[in-house]
């Protein structure tokens, strides 16, 4: 497409940018600064990593068109103070394939409450008790086993296991018995699960995931959980039951919330760590036991 | 049902409980004490949970049970010093659905070892030299893929792998090759294994599960290792090759045991700790490198 | 088979080793030394593990044949100072089964770039854009849900999922949205995959893993990763996006690589230990964060 079309269809955003160049040029891809092309598109964070070695190169390209905070003489460039914001809204609506909605025939699914466009790929299995809101995804091998209700827009990463029991035993003697588990999860809108993460079902209450709650592969979410908004949960992570993750909370790769321990607001659990006490918020913790760190850094755009 | 029938129950089971109140009180259902409903049963720990203010809206229900250790005055109590077991061995008996025991059309059963009401579920793959006991569960998109004996009354979430062969290399140059692996995975009575967990096969004797072990979400147990009865082992959990771990031993989240090291007896390795070397009976280690930290507390009820 | 015929085998492959004893014994199976059997092969590492009693236990097995750095007298001994690799490579070579080559008509495969004798399980998901060589294993239940090329004799273990976006996320306010990945996976030959590990998809250029890569049970691969020749992943690790693991590198169970992170070569990351910067050639870090500990042992045979 020309660089007019991207410069029109941010404004119908509301993206407040700048262009300096030529709005005639043709973009046909997009790229990163190993691998430079022809008519592609490009982003970059700050000016140290703009080289005149750099910038000789890319005038050598057809086309180049920059997204980036500041004007580079002799490029096509978008000057923004959210580069990179910037740059992947535009990668979203310009090259991102449609992506199938069509009920795989390979899939065991015992419901009827499914939402308009919704996928459900090869190999789920979608229990009596489920609702899947519009324009979800669910990729192949997903099992739900449990009474589930799921928003509108989420996507779930291949080998997902929603509903197991929690891991709750009472003992008699010596030998352990498990709580058999009544109820199920609720997952809000635009909710992402990556690649075979759990999230256990509920004891006597549901076990809940707030909107924009993005969790990343080979996570363990545990029976009554709650994951407020815009919580984003690194990979390998273990949310214990009924840890309280509280709004735009941070837990790195292979981070432990212990049970019953609540993670306050915009706080951050740092890699590896555990938290086996409550967190307050805006703060960091780290260690195994996570202790205080530091005031949360501002998060980049 | 009437209370009088719990009572009755309990009876048959030989519990020692005492109950105040009326027994032609109806109970339909169960739920938490932040969710107070009529004709529901609740348990209480302690009598610190048992404020004025819970009680005065407990009287305002429709007659509640309450399964605590403690008199409650115009409360229904079935009086017991472990309430949290009788509450849910009422809740196992009187409110567990039956389970399906079915074959599904849908999994790849290449075995006729299989006991009664087996349930296998869709997407499965069971390999030739599989035999599965008696009201067995397997939940959908389990993998079998090695010779395998699982006894009576397991119950195996989705995703599950057994039969992976072990992470044994020996090296040509710098080339590593695998150890194949030429044994499998002897699984006992009553053994739980939670969702995407993984268990691999022994590579010239068995790796063995013994009765009543619990295993929870996406643990990995490698090849040869030995977990004796009522062990628990908590999510994310790594054992290593040829590890053993000895009865009634607990294993935090995100903890691991390294290849060839015994946890003793009632020993307890902490959240996201790592045993390296051999840990005594009815020992708490902590931290990585894991070191003693306390003998083990005693287990609650 | 006799062992005149091992001897033939090894000398057939170069390995450079002394035989004592009766080259007409008659060997049918293998077995470790806790389970002595008649006609059975074993290894020994060192001279310590040989103790008077076992060898007079051996003695009274018919045709014991080990694999060993010593003679020992009358047993029948291949001498060896590689005794583990040389006993493997006998077992690989005359005691592996064959493993079958079949598509599964459970299976869903959307390519034909299929080589020879390559075996699909069933309840596997093959996208469009994938080439998988010849030889090469791929067991129930996987997943492959981007462009994605596998070189010849690789084997990947039930549950792996190849292909999840990887965890990127910009922002519009406090709203993260995904950045959409765009590039595949790239896998080189003579690589293995443990079960239920996880391989995300690269953002504008490919996650790689070169040849004769290892990774165990439960991994997290991330984005734009790219691990080199012969390097071994231990089960529950995590690595994260766009860290580089160099040549011959080892990462113990349950470590964290962070995101931009470099392993050097024959560098050694330790149990549960999280690299957080980056590790230079041949050293051993070890924590949280990662601090040096000792150059890397010499590797066993």
């Amino acid at each position: 497409m020309k660089i007019s079309e991207i410069l029109a269809f941010l404004n119908t955003q509301g993206k407040n940018v700048t262009f300096t160049g030529n709005p005639d040029g043709i973009i046909y891809t997009m790229s990163n600064l190993d691998e430079l092309k022809d008519h592609s598109i490009y982003w970059i964070r700050t000016r140290q990593f703009a080289s005149n070695q750099l910038i000789e190169r890319l005038k050598q390209c057809k086309d180049a068109l920059m997204v980036c905070p500041f004007e580079i003489d002799g490029i096509n460039c978008i000057i923004t103070d959210y580069p990179k914001g910037i740059f992947f809204s535009i990668l979203n609506h310009f090259f991102s394939k449609s992506r199938e909605s069509t009920i795989s025939e390979r899939a065991v699914v015992l419901t009827d409450k499914i939402g308009k466009n919704v996928h459900i790929g090869s190999g789920c299995y979608i229990g009596e008790e489920v609702e899947i809101g519009d324009h979800s995804i669910l990729h192949p091998n997903v099992s739900i086993i449990c009474p589930c209700t799921i928003g509108c827009h989420c996507e779930i990463f291949p080998g997902v296991v929603i509903g197991a029991d929690g891991f709750g035993y009472y003992f008699e003697g010596e030998i352990p018995h498990r709580e058999i588990h009544f109820k199920g999860v609720k997952i809000g809108n635009n909710v992402e699960i990556g690649a075979n993460t759990c999230i256990d079902r509920g004891l006597l209450t549901d076990t809940v995931l707030c909107d924009h709650v993005k969790i990343d592969n080979l996570c363990h979410i545990g029976h009554n959980v709650k994951i407020e908004e815009n919580c984003l949960i690194i990979a390998g992570t273990v949310i214990c039951g009924s840890a309280k993750i509280k709004q735009n909370a941070y837990l790195a790769p292979s981070s432990v919330v212990m049970d019953w321990v609540q993670v306050g607001e915009y706080a951050k659990v740092g890699v590896n760590s555990s938290a086996v006490t409550n967190v307050k918020d805006k703060i960091t913790v780290f260690g195994t036991p996570a202790k205080r760190l530091s005031p949360v850094a501002k998060k980049e755009d």
